[in-house]
């Protein structure tokens, strides 16, 4: 992705292996500081997945390919590591693909450093495709939503649902991007808003309680969203908020797209709603970073992902092209 | 409204009028802090009311009451209060509605405290009113939604949409409220979830977005708001989120009440999409409480309300009963 930089814009990835040390930009501290995260243990990766270091299905994937390289190379009991690993969060099946990807490759004799590479670079190559496919969708002047980051820092690269929005946007078609600023983690004003300054894409941060107003007055031509999981009825998990704006979406004739690449799919699964559902934390809620909003006495309910059943999905944007949700069953292998 | 305090639970309004001064819990402060807010001139009031010291269309309302009695009292010209008051905020009806009360009162000699107090008894009595006849329709084990605060706070006593709540927990009906957290000024995490400790009433915060999640797992049995100003075709202007809510609502077969009182009405328009919205400052958004959440080049856009077409709500609770949005056209006087 493009950084903005004191010496011009340079390109980088949202997570890297280098030295032995699997190191992230620490997505807790944007945009306030731009700072990198240095994993050096297995323990260390399994902390920056569980604490949000490194969010989005995507990014998760890779960091835990590059975990379990370096727990290889540190001659660590790899089935020790696949367990830490696969023990920080619940919800986005890449994590799984991306630890029995790499278990494979281990056992098999592959060299894992070299096999992480390649699990990072097709995943982020198969972004860039839901970027051309998706770019296509898009027309000239349209003002798109879209909610949470699914964007370059949630998949290393690119992003997903921002790969459509960068392509459109370099091939030199005029955009407007509406960012709702997601709470409770505020992924949305703090991260989605930040990728857009770096690459300079007119963009508003909205309260989620507003995309629905916008909508209605006809300002949103589509709805553009990342997914954690995806069934193979074409139910989609993501962040929580996701099933209400499509809701909303589908009531005011909007199209409302999900993008995704095909390791986001849960082919094992038939429907939504045998999605695990994290229930994180309840002082995400109650804090808004560091300011208690909330009576000491009061508690909070804080379910980080909601499902948005296939019948308010327009398309599915893949790297193997758009499909429709009751046609996704087309690409399980 | 109760107040828990070291001598136990006391009975308090939130706004008053006393030795010429209007007297206003400082609901900016809240929950953090209990303090009175003391407007002894014109301009006082309007930036009590302007800079949402109180907020809520009835408590606004009563608060322009008393600022024109305090106005008058002072030998100070009226038609110049009026306008001052008057310019405050755009979209709560009430606040109109008091002030030419209170004129019509001034021009034909009446005492104005005595009227304004009228005004601010009669408001309440008509609120405990909403609250008796929305109470029938609170079945014991409900879980009820609430956005925003359309609480005692709002009002003065009581509340709207918070007093069938009142009512239902006082008269011993076993209930759990959901209490919308309502970004971006927090009035539910803030206000309402600080009336459900005074009162005792057991309830959970939730970002905006996860009400969407908890309708449709079946754990909210019926969705209780406020109104800002409601039009002749039963269309309601609300807290911006509403309209969300009334969609994912109306989608899930949860049945979605208004609590309005009379005043809130506004005969002179034929629809919601002639409601003026009030567009308040980005910072709202740029910021929560006191921490910028968004990059430093970002800008954000902040509409206060939505408007909710009729076809959405199951019934406006009123101090004459509950109506359904068509019927509503009978209560015009």
């Amino acid at each position: 992705m493009r950084i903005k930089s004191e010496d011009g814009t340079k390109e980088m990835r949202a997570v890297w292996f280098e030295d032995g040390i699997v190191k992230l930009i620490d997505q807790r501290q944007l945009p306030a500081n731009f700072e990198i995260f240095e994993a050096k243990t297995t323990e260390e990766v399994a902390y920056a997945i569980k604490e949000m270091v490194v969010r989005g299905a995507p990014a998760i994937g890779i960091t835990a390919a590059y975990g379990m390289a370096q727990a290889s190379l540190q001659g660590r009991n790899v089935d020790e590591a696949f367990e830490i690993l696969r023990n920080t969060r619940p919800t986005a099946h890449d994590l799984f693909y991306a630890l029995r990807s790499m278990m494979d490759a281990i056992n098999s004799g592959e060299d894992p450093v070299k096999k992480a590479e390649e699990y990072a670079n097709d995943i982020i190559g198969r972004c860039e495709k839901i970027g051309e496919y998706g770019e296509k969708l898009i027309k000239d002047g349209y003002r798109i939503l879209t909610h949470c980051n699914a964007g370059a820092l949630a998949v290393g690269d690119w992003g997903t649902a921002t790969a459509p929005i960068r392509k459109a946007h370099r091939n030199g078609k005029k955009i407007f991007v509406w960012v709702d600023e997601t709470r409770p983690r505020l992924q949305g004003a703090r991260l989605t808003a930040w990728e857009m300054v770096q690459e300079g894409i007119e963009h508003a941060i909205i309260a989620d309680n507003a995309a629905g107003y916008f909508m209605r007055k006809g300002e949103i031509d589509m709805v553009i969203v990342g997914a954690d999981r995806i069934t193979s009825n074409g139910d989609v998990a993501n962040k929580i908020g996701t099933y209400e704006k499509a809701v909303v979406a589908k009531e005011n004739g909007i199209p409302f797209y999900v993008a995704a690449p095909i390791s986001t799919f849960d082919f094992s699964l038939e429907n939504g709603d045998q999605i695990p559902i994290e229930e994180r934390r309840e002082e995400e809620v109650l804090f808004c970073r560091e300011c208690r909003i909330a009576p000491q006495e009061s508690h909070a309910r804080n379910p980080a992902f909601d499902v948005t059943p296939a019948k308010y999905i327009t398309g599915i944007i893949t790297e193997k092209g758009v499909f429709k949700p009751e046609e996704i069953w087309k690409l399980k292998s």
